[in-house]
């Protein structure tokens, strides 16, 4: 069993949404490494977009990295949300002290948190009631710099395990796109009301079907500067804590007012 | 173009999750046909607990199964924010007056709703400001009676393109299973505090490999009774209205106080 009650070094799951081999999560590991007893459970493929999907028409198979009493690496067939059940049913048989995912490549801030399969699992493990934070940088390239996200993962990471979280929330942390000039600080935010605009690339394969690529552009509706979208722009990290209770309660009164 | 300026019935987007030809579907086409021009896209496949997933690595491929003055149907290899995705901008190239997906085989209230992409799909509507309702009935069987859904659906589908529904906000319907006693009516409900404890069954291959199945149980956290779970387990109709903001706002303050 991983979770040793002789280690008293935090047991940290981490997982993404863009596949054990991207250097995100490899950029993660490295960090939690420092702070405590790691274990990876993370998709052989990348699964972006998944939102909070699970696996059901499908059996899961899990595949050992790496098992060493310092740190534990295993892959799965599953989306991120099936990473954190079987990384605690299955792998450790229990609870890890947090839970973190990423680092995404790409801003998981406003409207992205929906679709984020990143953002899933954070909410999978906050379902359950452990301490959980997703991590993501606002560049989608695959060899993004990762170096200036390092101290404020760090420094977040130790805040959580010091002062814990509210029961049911969790933080959806996006860093900004390294520059020359290193960002401004850290700012707590609201999720930007915002929404992709879609389109798709229509095309005909060989034999003349029609096939449909999703594409989009993202079209900010937020003039607020409480934003995590606001703050990243000017250059912050945007920090939004983050809960699963989809109620719209300020609609409540004016629904309960219609007649059926 | 389906949207003739000429129509004054209302243009109704039908979807669900489980699949074109599921009974429950078939009984939300027939109820919408009687309230406007009904235009389906739904999954060749289902697509239960596909959450908030959208397709990206795979291009979309749509079938037309019928297409009239009266009645239009398209099937497509995507998840049910997809079928949105086509219908909005391949298939009616604008907005529907209403989006409805649905019937769902089994419940979606309480944490359900973090799930399903019956509500993904009318949360991705909801995105793009189509007013949207969700319906879900509290049996998972396929050969479920939904004879006794009919009424309150169109009565709360007349309501939402009566009235329409505040900036942000779509409905979560759930109905109580069939049973022989009448449900008691409609309640405006808050989402229950729930989660699914998860199991997984554990089994080898011919070839000594293990797999895993998903499965779970239900926990109820929450002993409100002002609850989506506790209207359908009193045998009401619960209506709960949802957004897609996640922040936690009453979490903002305590966050606010850390010190990076």
């Amino acid at each position: 069993m991983s979770n040793q009650t002789t280690d008293v070094r935090p047991l940290i799951l981490v997982t993404n949404d863009d596949g054990y081999f991207a250097p995100g999560i490899r950029k993660l590991i490295a960090i939690m490494r420092k702070i405590g007893k790691v274990i990876v459970v993370a998709g052989e493929q990348p699964m972006s977009g998944m939102g909070h999907a699970i696996t059901i028409k499908m059996p899961l198979r899990i595949k050992t990295v790496t098992k060493t009493d310092e740190y534990e690496e295993y892959i799965c067939n599953g989306t991120p949300v099936d990473c954190v059940k079987l990384g605690e049913q299955i792998i450790l048989n229990g609870k890890p002290d947090l839970l973190v995912s990423g680092i995404n490549h790409g801003s998981n801030a406003s409207i992205n948190v929906i679709y984020s399969g990143t953002m899933a699992a954070v909410i999978e493990a906050c379902i359950d009631q452990i301490p959980a934070i997703g991590f993501s940088l606002d560049d989608y390239s695959y060899d993004a710099n990762f170096d200036h996200t390092e101290q404020v993962i760090e420094a977040i990471t130790r805040k959580v395990l010091e002062e814990g979280l509210p029961e049911g929330v969790c933080l959806n942390v996006n860093i900004p796109a390294y520059t020359a000039e290193p960002f401004k600080g850290v700012r707590i935010c609201r999720q930007a009301r915002a929404r992709w605009v879609e389109g798709f690339d229509s095309r005909h394969d060989p034999r003349g079907s029609a096939y449909h690529w999703m594409t989009g552009r993202f079209e900010n509706l937020d003039n607020g500067e409480d934003t995590d979208h606001w703050a990243l722009e000017q250059n912050y990290v945007s920090v939004v804590p983050v809960h699963f209770d989809l109620t719209a309660y300020n609609a409540l009164e004016t629904i309960k007012a219609w007649e059926f």
